[in-house]
């Protein structure tokens, strides 16, 4: 059988051959002793390819002498247990790890380096990844909503996954993502979205033998495949009369469900489930909480090894904006906080990065540090609901950056990322009982000719892998790789100009909307794109900004608002309640000031609201002439989709900023002192 | 074939078979002359069924004394030409018609008046209906739109006539219907939505057949078949490569094509045509104006005697709103007025009431009073879109009423109705060239079980078609006529209860709406449903309130505004022109002033905004428990239906008052002065 939906060119991303040529064109040896697997043949396979393409030798042994190679990349019982270590000696660089995924990513460090890998001797330097699990889940539905299309929050076309009410016949498009999820070391991935409607519920069941097809796709490169469940399966799926998670027939039933995944796919990873959120069933119908619902699957998955990906993004979605006191910034902590120490070891509690829900500009989720007895994985989004929808260029590596460095623990001994995976931190005990969960994120790729519809928001899926690696890394540093790989050989001016549209995109695009951390003032109308400043402002999700004639903010504070600075460790809880110590990019999240406020920049909060925005539209606007410059030295229809994608975003950031400043004027009846004009 | 749609059941609304009793229990002789044709076997089949249902006597003949019989109904060559006479005279109450159709809507005059039929004799009452065409216009789709459901702006679930991708084979539904509708006098029907999709637009070629079958079931009743065309049907359907009206292959297809569509139904009344408006195709594409565009499907129908309603709905979609000078409120005019006396005999302009989109409260359009060569039909909005989704009980016989005795015409010489209508007034000279165009409406019917969703909002249908007969009528009047015909017998309480919460029910939904005339302020998210106070303010169509911290409205005078007023006749330019004489509740349509602005009333603008509102809600907060009191005294089921939306009105219109008032206070830093709550 074949789709109807024809797969459409596809763009090699980071990996184009001619990123292979230091490599490909030397002498290679590979060593990847007798339990290869998949992933060693995709070592060899890679290696091939490249000294195919390029020139060099490529030798396959199980014991060989280094000597008349240039590059030995080899699998050895002393090699380390996760990642892998190069180094350079006699002329010979020499990549050692534990085992064959290890070796694959050893590999691929050794793309990203080029002809650097080839230069001087140095000594062993080890890379290992610090997350056990860098996952991408993916919000792909198998039908096609009517609004929301098939992909939610997707802005790259349809699901590589699925077309025409099934599982693709074709996984060729998958089998190039799983290789670019392998070459950065994402090692897990959860094909199907997490709100789980009729026909994606039963790719548990029924779908078997369609999901084992996909794994089998990725097991290749190092990645286990896992499913987004609903809570309400046995009732939907099995027939039975309740989901209780107490109920001995709703134990057994998520028993013997788990017992044929795992029976189809032996190395299967797991489940991802959002709980009692947004409509979606969960543990609260039935008066438990939300160990037990999530104990309830990690003890069918359990014999198998498997792990449960319970998502903590649980709020009241139906609050009265009228209610002042109630703050869903508050909620997660709220209901999970108080159940630490009662999760079964294989249940990872998924927190979003912020305490709302993926914005622009968030502080910290205080969660991430509230359960220090289970285990967490913290929750980006690679896909830009609410940065631009692929229209914008916004790199996304800073953010994440900043969000996984943060020093959010007790005293700042610790960072996100640190916490995240389980890693000590400065100070931390020798036998202190770290928990690892993982890093994940919302997966951005569609069946788009380019991925990811904007052809530079491929960079954001390059650097999510990459930091989900290696936290510490500088995300500039990540875009020049991302830039030299999937540009080789470029004209020095693609490698500036990219820089000059990317670096700050981030900050850019928080510049052109919501200002100073107040969050939303987004389009409910178009999925959260576009401006509208009011557009949750009398709604039911518990996002506002509550700006009258006199002043903008939440006041979150212990001493006169909500109380939400307390769920923070010290000294954030300090940090954030003091308007004086309050980082500007974060004070309309924590306080409500006057329009006059002045800003530790030394401007007024309305002032700054109209520059900053009139400031960004004028950069945005330059990176058309920019671009445009670039025409003949990049591929043509990428040059023209970037291009139409600029055009989109002077548009749209033209708006946002006409309508904030606007609306702004309108309330405050400051006039602007730059004289710009206000409509 | 049977449709897979069940048919639900039907609630007779106001033709129960009760409302026959006074006339089913005399003894009635029936006159139709030869040439009754399907309507006068109606009237003979409406006697025969209240007779055989209350115990009268049905004699039919062409010509009988009329001895022995109580009520005499009589088509007679000195009969009227339309409507009919009514008189009684030695204890027998005879009607006299020209025609079946006047027959039948005497007929139904006698089943109003009930037992008042029957009283003391009288000399003869004609009863004419001002215009010569009172219309309904379905905006049914065949296929269901993912958003918009069916039926356009439709409230009362699916379409009558079409199911499953076609007409309905079984039009029982659609028969009921046309027999409400010749029963208070509606003579013609168009029966798909002005927004022609493709399956729809098929109707006028491929679904003849099946139209032709809708129009058997409306002609026994006095009621001709329309539809609704594209104008770009010569491409669409055709296959031409344009759709230019002066384009000759383009005449000769529309010629072809009314030839085929009255070869299969004789007595089709004609077209309805929404061009250049909203994304519809019309002549602007080919640099014509909408005199050409009319006349090109006039002339095409002429041979037949078809008649081409052309709406005048014709504004830029697509408006910036930082552009405060241009008006969509001038649109209309500034398109039409000037092709005055260019469209041909057979052409009616259809002229929405106000200038922008069946608003709660809006001016009367000009454009009414400004084409005086033209046949102009004022169309009005049964369905409630603006008005609360027929889930809130708002009776708009009143608002109708106010428009059509609008005297809109220099110096207030004729009103709405009477433009419309082609007939004189005060002063008019006899030698004047008077053309009749008529009376139209979107329909709020769909197969729901009540007809409209709400029960009570079929006293709009109701009093709509009273209406378009007789615009004098006192809608209150025809209030209680609806409640006795669907009520009858009921207890009195009844008739007391319903007009307490209908009467003034459109001034209470206008009171805790948007204030003083300003318009919109509705949810797009909800098709208009709800409050959002800045919901189009930074939108493209045209419809802003220019609300900032000092003052609220749209600057519509020729002195400092958009010179809207300027396109009103004497006195109506120099009124709105002027604060001191502008009416409050339209004072923010015409003007912007500061919150302090001292109304007609006395009270400040900021204040009756707030009072309003909270009072409107503490009105319809007290229908509750009156409704509940007529538990039992009405059928459970509609007793239930009505408590259930009186529920929900409660809960909208809080919704509303809380939202106005929190948005206004917050804008205007003005306390309310009575004190109650703002959030």
């Amino acid at each position: 059988m074949s789709d109807t939906t024809q797969t459409p060119p596809v763009h090699p991303a980071w990996l184009p051959d001619a990123a292979f040529a230091p490599l490909g064109s030397r002498r290679v040896l590979v060593v990847t002793g007798p339990d290869a697997g998949p992933v060693g043949a995709t070592v060899v396979d890679e290696v091939r390819r490249a000294v195919t393409t390029h020139g060099g030798t490529l030798t396959v042994a199980d014991l060989a002498s280094a000597d008349d190679h240039d590059l030995v990349l080899r699998v050895a019982p002393d090699g380390p247990d996760t990642g892998f270590t190069r180094l350079r000696t006699g002329g010979v660089t020499v990549v050692v790890a534990g085992d064959a995924t290890g070796l694959l990513h050893g590999l691929h460090d050794v793309v990203r380096a080029g002809e650097a890998a080839f230069g001087a001797d140095h000594p062993p330097v080890v890379s290992r990844p610090l997350a056990p699990v860098r996952m991408l889940d993916h919000w792909d539905n198998i039908d096609v909503h009517p609004v929301m299309g098939q992909v939610e929050r997707g802005y790259a076309g349809g699901s590589i996954f699925y077309a025409d009410g099934r599982v693709r016949e074709d996984l060729s498009r998958v089998a190039a993502y799983a290789r670019m999820l392998g070459s950065v070391g994402i090692n897990a991935v959860a094909i199907n979205n997490v709100n789980v409607h009729a026909t994606e519920a039963r790719l548990l069941t029924d779908g078997l033998a369609d999901v084992a097809r996909v794994a089998d796709v990725f097991r290749p490169h190092g990645v286990r495949t896992y499913l987004s469940v609903s809570f309400g399966s046995p009732m939907r799926l099995g027939g039975l009369a309740t989901n209780d998670p107490l109920d001995p027939d709703v134990q057994a039933w998520w028993a013997a469900t788990a017992d044929r995944v795992w029976a189809t796919i032996p190395d299967f990873g797991g489940f991802v489930v959002k709980a009692d959120s947004e409509g979606q069933p969960g543990p609260f119908a039935y008066g438990r909480d939300h160990a037990d619902g999530a104990n309830l699957l990690a003890r069918a998955v359990a014999p198998h090894g498997g792990t449960v990906f319970w998502r903590a993004f649980v709020y009241n979605h139906e609050q009265d904006w009228r209610d002042r006191r109630t703050d869903r910034a508050r909620a997660a902590y709220d209901h999970f906080a108080p159940l630490d120490g009662r999760f079964d070891d294989n249940v990872v509690l998924q927190v979003k990065y912020g305490p709302l829900d993926f914005q622009v500009r968030e502080p910290v989720s205080p969660v991430i540090a509230a359960v220090p007895r289970t285990r967490v994985a913290v929750e980006l989004q690679v896909t830009q609901e609410y940065t631009g929808h692929q229209k914008h260029v916004c790199y996304l590596g800073p953010l994440w950056s900043d969000v996984l460095g943060f020093p959010l623990a007790e005293n700042a001994t610790r960072t996100v990322a640190s916490i995240a995976s389980g890693a000590p931190g400065p100070g931390t005990p020798e036998d202190a009982d770290l928990r690892a969960g993982g890093i994940t994120a919302v997966s951005n790729v569609g069946d788009d000719e380019f991925w990811t519809g904007h052809p530079l928001a491929q960079a954001n899926l390059y650097a999510y892998g990459r930091l989900a690696w290696d936290p510490a890394a500088d995300p500039v540093a990540l875009l020049d790789e991302w830039i030299g790989l999937t540009f080789p050989g470029a004209d020095p001016r693609v490698r500036e100009t990219l820089h000059g549209l990317m670096d700050r995109s981030w900050l850019t695009y928080e510049a052109y909307t919501a200002p100073l951390g107040v969050c939303f003032m987004v389009d409910p109308l178009r999925g959260h794109y576009g401006p509208n400043v009011d557009g949750y402002e009398y709604s039911k999700w518990g996002t506002y900004h509550f700006a009258d004639r006199d002043g903008i903010g939440v006041d979150r504070t212990v001493a006169t608002g909500t109380g939400y600075t307390g769920q923070y460790p010290a000294p954030w809880r300090d940090v954030y309640e003091d308007l004086a110590t309050c980082p500007d990019e974060l004070l309309l999240f924590f306080h409500h000031v006057p329009y006059g406020h002045v800003l530790h920049s030394g401007t007024t909060v309305i002032q700054h609201v109209y520059d900053t925005r009139a400031d960004a539209v004028e950069l945005v606007e330059s990176w058309v002439p920019r671009w445009e410059a670039l025409r003949g030295l990049v591929d043509d229809r990428l040059h023209a989709r970037v291009a139409e994608r600029l055009t989109e975003q002077v548009r749209s950031a033209t708006e946002w900023r006409d309508q904030v400043r606007t609306y702004f004027f309108r309330k405050s009846g400051v006039p602007d002192a730059s004289g710009r004009p206000i409509y």
